[in-house]
């Protein structure tokens, strides 16, 4: 894609921010949104004492979903049933035996928050941090804030796959704020002001029905595509969080310039709309369309990694 | 501590036992009594729309609250703005650049859900699996149940610390039942039946305030004390989560005995009652005592990692 | 292959052993045939100046070859010039900058060095000690050892590839003791006892020049195959070591019975013959073979990793 | 220290280099005096069949000596013994079991090489290139020409505890090139040129004997310190390897400026020497004491870890 313009020519130089918005020091961004107001009603949405949980597995045996180059979490047991057959192992006063394992994994390889300072162009994350403030650490604009504050507010599904008539959208297949609209229409569910918005594309299930070879294969996500005008409507609609089933919740290169995630630019590093990515939707949207509530209580809470870039996550819906 | 009987011996024969009470593949143990009911009842706490997250920092420069032998994460900068002054950085049509880091962590070295087979004696865990699968990684009883399923209930804080005067209980400083139902009556809220049980303790702010040295030596954490009434009052009041801000939950000793960890294998694995750990309850704890509303919608849900013994998590309140 | 007899059976009650045979402590085994003579008569084949090391690349862009269910090492930049770009790079008097990285890895994911009781069967590993012993680490017979010793005596180059006009051999293509006669005899040097025995299969040139699907598919490498004859072989010709250009040092799987891997057992669990696998042998063995000199001075040391079942090594080779 | 001046004013512009001696691509500097001659030489020296291995415990209980900021090598256990009491364990024709590990660690966390380009100032580091090519891995100059070539040649021990009388040499003492020649002639070996030098302090040995905050409190290492005369007499004598018993080579702080780390700007990145730090010498110390041979052959190769900026090693010394 050698002709593809630099990001600030395909934004504009006039692009939204919300830069300065919740003052110079401000990490966390459309999460601003989420006020006690908003928090309540989220909680007026519970009507049936229904969980669901959003994550997908980590460490499963075939494999799990990550953006080419990440590796998904590697699980290695430190004590077992076996350490306790062994001459060295621990004595504890009553003879208690217990389990314990560790970890190797990119915090982004998994479902997660980004932090708002994951992605930036022209030198400066959001809020108008300098780009050198990621060295060593998100210095600012770390998922820290983001876990510190915990997110919680009305959720809205809608399921474009479901809306489009297909398990799964195909590879490099677009929507935008217009289709999401009809959707909502179409579900019987309002898509109003500081909703957290949650899509279901079906593209993590496809995951798990195919070999990763052809998941990988051209790889291409289906996901929202960048317009000027998709950009003014999460202003408007003051979007706090956007929650897909997506590796990184936009179609990974836009068709008409071909460059590579531009929301991820225009939405996250300029407005400060969070995102959630690597999601399971599928037992929530059936039960959503089963019982035709579209719309709950979305409580989720990244790790308070210091200085993180992001962080693994399971959401918790409550309808 | 030569003369410390057998955990058997300890709690005996006919200690009180949920095993096969939720069927034989039964994995979540007393998160059962969480109902649509309960999950409702939480719900309707809600009254002022706060949010408080319970986990600590993850990677602090000064090191993290861990079980000795463990140590805390350990976060390693993949990429950052560094990264893109190379030559051989990637290039991404359109040019945006991105942060990436990695850890190396004990899945239970930070705030956490123990998985129900995480501990155990006689050759057992929780619901009669053999402890011989937990080989490999925990075939039985591990953290993903819980993962998928979610912890919603009503939550009640003890501020065990508050109740006696002191910015943290002292090493080995033991409470029982009835020092909770004080402190509870003592706050004004009722510790009634399944509500999940949040016990302030001070100890982990104490780790926070001095030198590592000082805070494991002579590792004796303060805490709940075995006894066999207190055991049949959590029976009874169908505890489904037991949360605290101390490593381990209990004291480490029982001091009658010297057992380490008896409650781990009574109300663990005898009666699966799930244990969330290391947490900071401080701001929490202040808010309550503020505005004297001691319950609220406690939220949390572990990684769904498969197999696992524990998991990290960051637990959300609402009140 | 489900009527493959258990290893005591194919192998036999009475096949030759060599525990006890330096004392019940031992944790060398046959490097113990490697007695200042032996060095001597190493440092003695130097007729040119010419050094060779044997060692695979660890964390090749394009993978490395392991053992299925390994993975390669993965290496982490922790410190590098784009760090010094960053706010909180760390300052030290007169300025200068460094450089650093992490590995994650498995210890016997690159070429190495197996400890003695990395393999066993029977309940017990070389000399006797319990395969308990190995629980939580190797108490006995560990890679430590053999670290703190050093390998150094008189190898010889066998080029059974080129000695069967190829570039390599094929998967679960088979080799004995008198193929490696013939082809000694072939190259013109003498066999004799106490040579470190170096044997080029071109099985890793093969991986090099394939995709990993291919050289993974139907998994068997080929290499020498188990008879009585052979191992006795072994015993009367009191061979150290040996090192071979495959990732198991044998064929994987042995063609009358199907066992996997019967000679870690036969020489490794029960002679105490050392295995140094996964080595890379083709400029050696062009030299070798434009020269005319096929035995050389080997040098070698794993890393002392404390009860480690296996190390990384780079063998030195000096002709 | 805050008027130390940069590194560029310590060593002055006209400060000894051998950029493009070895031509405009030589990433092994000083290493390209080991001609086969050098070799041959070192060979020579042989005359007893003596071998000893130079490397620290790698993953000791007690700890690692390392660089502070680093940490020594972490250990897991992947399969034991206890693996296979497991439901789940692996099943091998003939029934095999095996034991594996796993690491994770700094490839400078041990007795280690240091890449050409580990170190450097003023934006280059050894041969002139650019300091950005460290970016992601280092991109010239790292570890793997090096372990590619493999180290052997004649190698000479000075030991300046013996020589000053003391177990080790104090935090902060320092000695020069004077008293290396001192030494030697005291101990009755030529130390001419192209030599390996090989030089003990004791201070490896005092790590083990006190508590880690004993060794890392003030920390300032003993060892060589700068003066243009030391790095012009290690011009001269051609030095391709500088092997030491103590992290860093060299005294931490120059005692007249309080610069951190001279030499490896004046030695490392200017003259191409090749540093070997945290040996144990103990061992061979006592025995050249003893026999008063104290020149042997040197070998030693670090791991062909790809742009690593340095490696593990065990180097092994034939006397």
């Amino acid at each position: 894609m050698p002709d593809t313009p630099p990001m600030n020519e395909i934004l504009g130089a006039d692009t939204p921010k919300n830069w300065g918005k919740w003052g110079p020091d401000d990490e966390l961004g459309s999460l601003n949104y989420l006020t006690t107001d908003e928090i309540m009603r989220g909680v007026q949405t519970v009507r049936q004492g229904k969980v669901f949980t959003l994550m997908v597995h980590m460490g499963n045996p075939g494999g799990d979903p990550v953006w080419p180059g990440r590796r998904g979490a590697e699980k290695l047991m430190v004590m077992d049933e076996g350490t306790w057959q062994g001459e060295n192992a621990p004595q504890f006063p009553g003879g208690l035996h217990y389990a314990d394992d560790f970890v190797t994994a990119f915090l982004q390889g998994s479902t997660q928050y980004d932090a708002l300072g994951h992605v930036w162009y022209d030198g400066e994350i959001y809020n108008g941090y300098p780009a050198s403030s990621t060295i060593g650490g998100l210095n600012h604009a770390s998922v820290l804030p983001i876990a510190e504050r915990g997110i919680v507010g009305r959720g809205v599904l809608i399921d474009m796959a479901r809306h489009r008539g297909k398990p799964s959208l195909d590879k490099g297949e677009t929507f935008d704020h217009r289709d999401l609209e009809a959707a909502a229409e179409a579900q019987g569910v309002t898509l109003d002001r500081r909703s957290i918005l949650v899509i279901r594309t079906g593209f993590i299930e496809y995951f798990y029905t195919v070999a990763a070879s052809e998941f990988y294969d051209g790889f291409n996500e289906p996901g929202l595509t960048y317009s000027r005008e998709l950009v003014e409507w999460f202003r408007d609609m003051e979007i706090p969080n956007l929650v897909t089933d997506t590796i990184a919740n936009e179609v990974t290169y836009e068709p008409k310039t071909g460059a590579a995630l531009p929301l991820h630019c225009a939405l996250m590093r300029n407005l400060g709309v969070t995102f959630t990515e690597i999601c399971r939707l599928d037992k929530l949207a059936d039960d959503c369309a089963a019982d035709g509530q579209w719309d709950f209580l979305y409580t989720a809470a990244p790790l308070k990694v210091v200085k993180g870039t992001g962080s693994p996550v399971n959401p918790v819906v409550i309808k």
